[in-house]
């Protein structure tokens, strides 16, 4: 159980993927919720059913403009910050995009903060700030430094500002590496991508590499359930985590999933791959979380990234029929 | 001795302290330089001596603005981005500062390298992305990085951005961790600061803090002895590196010095300590930095950080009573 405490939010990027889980979920416990988003990569729809909610309130506009918005940005406890770029791969043909739409963010994002007296940013960070580690596990503190895509640098960046915010003036922050969320709303991914591709097309599936990149999955509820255990129990000023169930599936296991949620056999599909162990030259083809740090606080996740893949696909599923 | 190699530099910053120092060396050696300057903390009379030589170009513009330049932007072998804001205690009132002069210029001068086809980068960071360890011996890959200030977090972000370009396009990168550098030219710095204050005043010496604040300080003809150590020996793509001589000096050792190279006598000057352990709120009092990285590689200091301090002072007076 998350233990609520009556605080207003502030959620930048709240009509995106992660963020509209979350803001059904603070709205649902009673919370007040600002949404700040540009809906470049958002959608106003998922966040329909909260509009007429007298504790909810939506500004549409660029995090960046925030300085004309101070009226409604009053008394703000906690800064949910999910606002990025959410095309990662995006970056082989801009590589400046996770700049403007990701460290620039972040800095306006602490200078907003400090400017209005936030107490506390929650802070989505991702596992690209470690780089390529082939099969090393990956550990806060412990493992080196090294992104491989402006993705992973922009995260790192964020991290950075936010350290040197939360020490010189008294912000609480914490920073979240995320594994690959998955789950309803989703925008992009692999797995939405197999359903998106077998709906127009239920003979032939595409495969970006040799199908064999593995990585952690983990289910957007259980993202946010770690995310408040956090904010919630935490001490520290400044806190860094990851969050993963520690397990991984492989991209042509996903695969299966997806042809199997479709409705569909295997055996009369044509699968291609287009070679080589990754999707593009800043992706990591394994990615091995490491879900010790939570675990020694108290919050462990309960649905492996097999289960994560099963669950969000179905949903997925649904909400491509439906449009 | 420093093997050159007929290369043609670009030194982004090279009218300021460090680069003008460069500059003079690199073409005392018989490389091509180009300087890019925007004279906000560098100075055109420090490049002086170099102006009728034909191997040296002169760019006075921000490096913001190197689409403009680009013809005189060709056949670059090597960039030096020394680039950054120059007064790092600026940040308590102007947060942004670094991010503007320091993280925005990082990501250009990655962009205008992979733009242009730039072999390889040599990058100005700092002891600053560590933050502040107490009296933990800070080493690369291991001591974790959690910047206390604008200025650390931007050259963090530096880092970061580098290392993604590094990976995803090719380009060769070194960033140094400089200890603080001291030499002609300087421009900012403690022991600067008290031989301005003893000329204008021989009687009072105010010390920011306690004056037990404790660091390494690095003469500026090491470190470009080390830099282009590394640049001409190390393989690997991308490399993090100290640069530091591993020993530590005060700044009341410091005051003593400069008292004494002002030719006034300790005992006459009323010393008054504004209080606490730092200087500004951003401030590490105790830094030390290790040396044994490059020491591993073949490089090592000879000049202590007292030696560095008393050769900076004494060129320094030296400036100041010619102007």
């Amino acid at each position: 159980m998350v233990k609520m405490t009556n605080e207003k939010y502030l959620v930048i990027g709240g009509a995106g993927f992660i963020g509209s889980n979350f803001v059904d979920f603070l709205l649902t416990s009673g919370e007040s919720v600002i949404v700040f988003d540009n809906l470049i990569s958002g959608n106003k729809a998922f966040l329909e059913k909260n509009f007429s909610n007298k504790k909810f309130t939506f500004i549409e506009d660029d995090i960046l403009n925030w300085r004309n918005h101070l009226k409604e940005l009053n008394e703000i406890d906690t800064i949910i910050h999910l606002a990025s770029n959410a095309d990662i791969s995006a970056a082989s043909i801009d590589p400046t995009l996770d700049f403007r739409r990701g460290t620039i963010l972040t800095q306006e994002v602490a200078e907003l903060s400090r400017i209005i007296g936030v107490k506390k940013i929650l802070y989505a960070s991702g596992s690209g700030v470690y780089g390529d580690h082939k099969k090393e596990i990956l550990i806060e503190g412990i493992t080196e430094l090294l992104p491989n895509s402006p993705y992973g640098a922009s995260k790192l960046s964020g991290e950075a500002i936010l350290s040197s915010y939360s020490q010189m003036f008294g912000i609480k922050v914490a920073c979240f590496r995320f594994a690959n969320v998955v789950g309803p709303n989703q925008t992009h991914g692999v797995g939405l991508d197999f359903l998106n591709k077998l709906k127009s097309n239920s003979t032939i599936l595409h495969i970006l590499g040799d199908g064999k990149q593995s990585k952690s999955y983990i289910h957007v509820s259980e993202v946010i359930e770690a995310v408040l255990f956090v904010s919630n129990t935490v001490e520290e000023d400044f806190f860094v985590t990851n969050i993963s169930n520690g397990d991984r599936i492989d991209v042509n296991e996903i695969a299966t999933i997806a042809i199997k949620i479709a409705g569909l056999s295997e055996s009369k599909i044509k699968i291609i791959f287009s070679g080589g162990d990754r999707g593009w030259s800043g992706d990591v083809p394994i990615v091995n979380l490491s879900a010790e740090k939570l675990v020694g606080r108290g919050w462990k996740s309960k649905i492996g990234s097999e289960k994560a893949i099963q669950m969000s696909l179905i949903s997925l599923w649904d909400q491509i029929n439906q449009n």
